[in-house]
């Protein structure tokens, strides 16, 4: 049986202002970027819910991929998760206008049988109570990342430590991996993350790279370089869903392939976050995935 | 003859405010710090001018390093540059307190004879027009680079223009980069300031590494990861000398060789901002910049 990436984590509905424009009722939610990234390179599973709102045609997406939506709960009388927010004053960090949970409000993730099977476990940016729900219900992963933000560090501290101590890697930003550690350094933060559980800490810096913390070394990936970044929203959930995948379809978890999940997952936020919504993550081919990779060490060997 | 770097900016004592502490009365200045870095690597040659209050231990140091004090100018009735400032809100921000000029508001270099054939030149952070003075002062060299700061792009903006279009490289930090093209995506400023004359252009980003724009390519240093950083005093000028001093022992100046020099330069910087003033650079081994370069590729290598 090949490795599949199971994804949990929201699928949305946003309304998203740049200074490269502005965008209406597109397709978001970390479950719908990690997903699209992870089909990249390796069969993939949605668990997340939507309502009755959710339009056909980004359901469509995800079928044109192979996504199975056998976990995607759809409520027909709800309304889809909505977020609005804009990047005008800093790239680097989105200003929320209005969060509407609808759906998601009562969400409660349910495997299907045949997902309780899953090899790879991509726990998306939702409360971390959902993520350990659905982390019970895997019978024997190889390997399980989580995602967390802000708002859950603040919300549910505690949640978010006990879903760090029961994962192989835990990603998260560099404000946020400040927050939970109370630690303004990057570096001494990561190894406190790494005290926490998890056995690879992915500390992402936006247009500066990431930093991986392993057991016996750090690992700096560069950003893919970019004349014009449109709409960051995605890029961590596309770093996490490219970074599972080239990992499920490799099934190598050396040292040395991590790392180049890494820059995979570098690669692919890159796509990401040259157009609104996951509309260039979409269009983004294997080849160019290649290409831009073999670009990321034209870019950092020395 | 072995090439030497010849080194102008200015020499300085400090008085320094970090998380880390405060100290008064140390050795600081562009010159200082650069001609030390290079001076691990290459014969050094010091250009600028100090007042008689200059304590005798610091002109001790650059003579035990072997730095050639010909072009130093003593100015026993004046006083040496001071400059005071803080980091106490952020690592990458000094905030001056109050700079006093000193011998410095007459400073006119004046290269000794045996000068004027120095192959590498660098130019440090000082006024453009003094840049200007030095390098019209040297008869044919091998490459030259120049470093500013934000100062001289508020106060004497054509003259940086002018320097630029006269160096081999150039060395800014992202804000200046900036500032200076009025481009805040660092992949275009990087490539704008390339059209302004240099050859190459190097972009510092403090704790997230390097960016060297070549003709042909990008190249992405990351920074030596450090648990603590207790003064960011001189990492700029550390890291220009240190880049000269290897070029220069090295006498190839070839893209891939380029690329090494961003990377001692890092290395030597990391160093530098480990302690106040120049104490941590001094006491730096070509066993310990080797140990950090080979630690450089562990960081960053898939």
């Amino acid at each position: 049986m090949p490795n599949s990436v199971l994804v949990v984590g929201s699928v949305a509905l946003d309304n998203i202002e740049s200074p490269a424009g502005r965008a209406e009722h597109i397709l978001g939610g970390a479950a719908s970027y990690a997903s699209i990234a992870a089909s990249l390179f390796a069969p993939t599973r949605l668990v997340g819910i939507v309502g009755g709102d959710f339009p056909e045609e980004h359901l469509q997406l995800f079928r044109d991929r192979h996504i199975n939506l056998d976990g995607l709960q759809i409520d027909e009388k709800g309304k889809t998760f909505r977020w609005s927010g804009d990047y005008n004053d800093d790239l680097n960090q989105a200003n929320t206008h209005e969060t509407h949970l609808g759906v998601f409000e009562t969400f409660n993730p349910t495997l299907p049988d045949s997902h309780r099977e899953s090899t790879f476990v991509l726990l998306g940016n939702i409360n971390p109570e959902l993520q350990l729900r659905t982390l019970e219900q895997v019978n024997n992963p190889k390997l399980v990342l989580c995602d967390t933000m802000n708002l859950w560090i603040n919300l549910a501290r505690e949640k978010v430590l006990e879903i760090f101590s029961k994962v192989h890697v835990a990603v998260l930003n560099d404000t946020e991996s400040k927050m939970l550690t109370g630690d303004d350094n990057v570096i001494t933060a990561g190894k406190k993350l790494q005290n926490l559980g998890p056995e690879h800490v992915i500390i992402k810096k936006g247009e500066h790279g990431a930093l991986m913390f392993s057991e016996k070394s750090i690992f700096a990936s560069p950003s893919f370089p970019l004349d014009e970044v449109k709409d960051p929203t995605g890029a961590g959930d596309s770093f996490a869903g490219a970074f599972m995948g080239y990992l499920a379809s490799t099934d190598d978890l050396s040292a040395a392939n991590l790392r180049r999940a890494v820059v995979y997952g570098s690669v692919v936020a890159s796509a990401t976050v040259q157009d609104f919504s996951a509309t260039a993550l979409a269009k983004l081919s294997r080849d160019e995935v290649e290409s831009r990779f073999n670009a990321m060490r034209q870019l950092s060997q020395f």
